[in-house]
């Protein structure tokens, strides 16, 4: 099982170390602390392992550093910046793994530009050697790269020459959307194995500047003097995040808020979100002293854990069921209080955060269905639960009212990779109805819900359990391949960004040529990496 | 060999007919004429040859039937519109095929909402029976929608339930995106293998109407003729699609504006566009007089068929190189004509099909390279050739001056799938070099070419053969399925149209899907549809 947990106590990838606005996080990578046996992580390649330590830094840094106004990322081994992901590992790898490990470092990318849109942090990918693959494609996530003129390091994307595959990690999607590199450049440079050094790189925009060694760390250093500079605004002091202690039983886990249990025979899970409790505080300093056991953080980080465990650990569950369980009114309580907070950095972060784990949600390569029973409090940022759900369900019954209700947080702060709120997504053919339900005054009961549009079906008690085990039923016999292609089509219409693309366009393509044999067959060039013998091509165009 | 060329006298598996502003156009499919041995296609399903009919009957309403306002899509069977792509045809396809024609297909479908959004022709799919995956497709592609109401009749999209593959033809992406179908009930509809008949077809938006049997031709006739009275513009006759007669030789295709030759060894073609002679007619009577043996309309016409060619009969063959040939004064004389006649009705049709042609080759699984050397004629029209290409070659040598010229074709009438000129899709960066380069009097020669950011590289004659063979040597020794999915992702910076959706992101999971065991295994859903043993998934999501 793998564990999404960690701290910087227990990093053996990075160092993350604090000068005033600065944080330096610097990749060493330990060769031999690798996540499965067969592969060694030499020059600063990664696995899974290591990317789970940067995106904890990168989350501990928004949450435990608000005073850091810039972010180093650099290496401190001599002469490699990061070979990106380890090849040996790739190729000795299901293909599922493959697939989940791309997409979580394809996250924690886009949570570094995450930071850098919304916190204002500046992140410089200060290149000190060779940055090849996804040691480019971490650099091109950042604002700024520079690199070392050593007469030897480059950057460059080696995948399609040399290994067969796409740099899936966002590369080819922020080359030419990113840094709008002219595409024909970006074909020439994505061929191109050895890559570019500091003058072309340059010249083609793929890095910011090229210092010769000697001045290397001094430039570094000023330009990230001037950065910090910049920045004078005055914050507190950060937050501890502190481990979840979730208890894991073999049905399941179970959290403070969240409640996770699988039935594994029959490939679903239940996820059910508790509201906070009544009288939280509404005061920043109050807020700041409950700290990541405030209700919106620790339920969020909650629910982001336990979709990162069902993604990876679980692989045969392909339908979640989201339920939630409590008081309305302390739903949207606490939606009030960071609605009228937003100026507060931390209130921001906490926002930012329900945000992303709502991404991640939208992302995620299982089916959703919301049920809402009575007892249920789908009302404000629950109410995403529903919205970003495959389908919904609303129990109508007369002598047990179900109710839903919105807040200002279903109106802008928790966006999609596309751009639109749930609400625009679901309303994309009739954009007046979002201001309509968002202008509702009170809650919606069970007809209301059906009326608006809010929800997909609503059985009456008779029907209730029936309906629930057939439609359980109906989605778990179905191709896991063909609902996960079928849900990214229509999960995100209208608008798309480089995010939706990254995810969408880029992923695809990269899953198609993972289960080539031209990429992973006998012969193909991911399994031949490296061995003497060389790869062998079908050279039909598909 | 798959031969694209047909003409309604030899179709077999359409009616097609026209009374005045109307075309009707019947699918009445032969189960035995298939285009491969292993099939029948029952209930008008299709194969490839039945969706080149399509494509030729919608190519010649536009061109040969100008004054038709209205096409009425009906079938000829009772209680069936169109049952789809063959899945038997599916099934024993080779992964290459099928996605070659669901591409195919894909553009057909396009071609349909590029008539009915530049020409202004409606699109009717009167659906006399059921309408089921790439039939509802079909219907989708179509302005309006109406579904008889016999008790029976349903529109559907069962491949999610029933083959474990996607409606991969613009379905999905067609229900939220075009008819902006609310994502739940776009996931229930794409799961439920009957589909939905009349009411709530239409309650949901999947159909705009529905008619009882005894009421069904009257009211469509009544729509039908609503919509063609609305329109009164005069145009004059048509004009004959004669067939392209080229020269099929072992080493390529000689046709009269268009050189290909196949270097099947080293797995490239080279592809050599001719100017027009000098003198072309300025006048629309005259141009009518000349008809499809006018450059534009011939030249981008057999350039058409080369791809298709190239796609679907040489497989093989990884990558193209461009070239041109003659006067580029003729080519910039031809555009000044088609530029100042667009409000013509065969001009314009003219200058849409050269678009459609552009999209055809940026959509296609090759590279291509553009090679300008002395005597080429790299000018508006076939200057987008360079600028869709993936790289480009310019001969720097003093004494042999190669030039480049823009015309207004360049700014606007020949777009790519996203909306952006392919001077916009090159300048993303620095937009304002489009409207310079555009702008700048006169030719480009190679030192302003280069400076202009128009081409890649400019090597010298010392360097010219030299660069050329290695840069051939070394695109065709890369993965063909590795380049497939970098250039699809290069080649379409900025912008994303529904367009671009359907064959960036729900092609490339469609293409996924079409490898996984899930849908292609031995016990596969696709491979076991019709068998009386039962599809077994591997249940892990992926």
């Amino acid at each position: 099982m793998i564990n999404f947990q960690t701290s910087p106590d227990k990093y053996q990838h990075w160092k993350l170390t604090f000068d005033g606005p600065v944080a330096n996080l610097s990749m060493d990578v330990q060769e031999d602390a690798t996540l499965a046996e067969g592969y060694k992580l030499k020059l600063n390649s990664y696995d899974l392992g290591v990317d789970i330590e940067l995106a904890d830094a990168i989350q501990r840094i928004r949450f435990e550093h608000p005073e850091v106004k810039v972010v180093v990322l650099t290496s401190l081994k001599p002469r490699i910046f990061c070979a990106g992901a380890n090849i040996y590992m790739l190729g000795s790898s299901s293909h599922a793994f493959k697939v989940n490990f791309c997409k979580f470092t394809n996250e924690t990318r886009c949570s570094i530009e995450d930071d850098s849109t919304h916190s204002g942090r500046r992140y410089i990918a200060a290149l000190n050697g060779t940055a090849s693959g996804g040691g480019y494609e971490l650099a091109i996530a950042c604002d700024e790269i520079y690199l070392v003129d050593d007469g030897n390091s480059a950057v460059s994307l080696p995948e399609v020459p040399l290994l067969g595959v796409l740099p899936g990690t966002g590369g080819l999607t922020r080359l030419v959307d990113k840094r709008k590199i002219r595409r024909d450049r970006a074909d020439v440079f994505s061929t191109l194995a050895e890559g570019l050094k500091g003058k072309r790189a340059k010249e083609w925009g793929l890095v910011d500047d090229y210092f010769p060694t000697s001045k290397f760390q001094e430039s570094i250093n000023s330009r990230v003097q001037e950065v910090a500079a910049n920045s004078n605004d005055n914050v507190g002091s950060g937050i501890k995040l502190n481990a979840l202690d979730p208890e894991v039983k073999p049905s399941g886990i179970e959290y403070k808020y969240v409640n996770l249990i699988i039935n594994r025979e029959q490939r679903y899970a239940d996820l059910t979100m508790r509201a906070p409790e009544a009288g939280l505080p509404t005061s920043r300093e109050e807020i700041q002293q409950l700290g990541d056991s405030y209700w919106p953080l620790q339920a969020f980080r909650e629910l982001d854990h336990a979709l990162l465990h069902l993604r990876v650990n679980e692989a045969e569950i392909g339908l979640v069921c989201l339920r939630t369980e409590g008081d309305i009114e302390n739903v949207l309580a606490v939606d009030k209080t960071l609605t009228a907070n937003q100026d507060d950095w931390l209130i921001r972060e906490i926002t930012l955060n329900m945000a992303r784990v709502m991404r991640r949600l939208d992302l995620t390569a299982k089916s959703f269905f919301a049920f809402a029973e009575p007892g249920s409090c789908f009302a404000g940022s629950l109410l995403e639960l529903l919205l970003a759900s495959d389908r919904s369900y609303m129990l109508n019954n007369p002598d047990e009212a179900v109710e839903l209700a919105l807040s200002e947080l279903n109106a802008g702060p928790l966006p999609m990779s596309n751009g639109l709120t749930r609400l625009q997504s679901r309303f994309v053919a009739t954009p007046e109805k979002v201001d309509q339900v968002i202008a509702h005054e009170g809650r919606f009961d069970t007809e209301a819900a059906e009326e608006a549009g809010l929800i997909t079906f609503a059985p009456d008690d008779l029907d209730w359990e029936d309906e629930i085990r057939v439609s359980i039923e109906e989605r778990t016999s179905l191709s896991p391949d063909a609902l996960t292609g079928m849900e990214a089509s229509l999960r995100f219409a209208g608008p798309e960004t480089m995010d939706t693309k990254i995810y969408g366009r880029l992923t695809a393509w990269q899953n198609w040529i993972f289960q080539r044999p031209n990429a992973v067959g006998e012969k193909g060039a991911l399994t031949n990496y490296g061995k003497p013998t060389q790869a062998q091509f079908d050279f039909k165009r598909t």
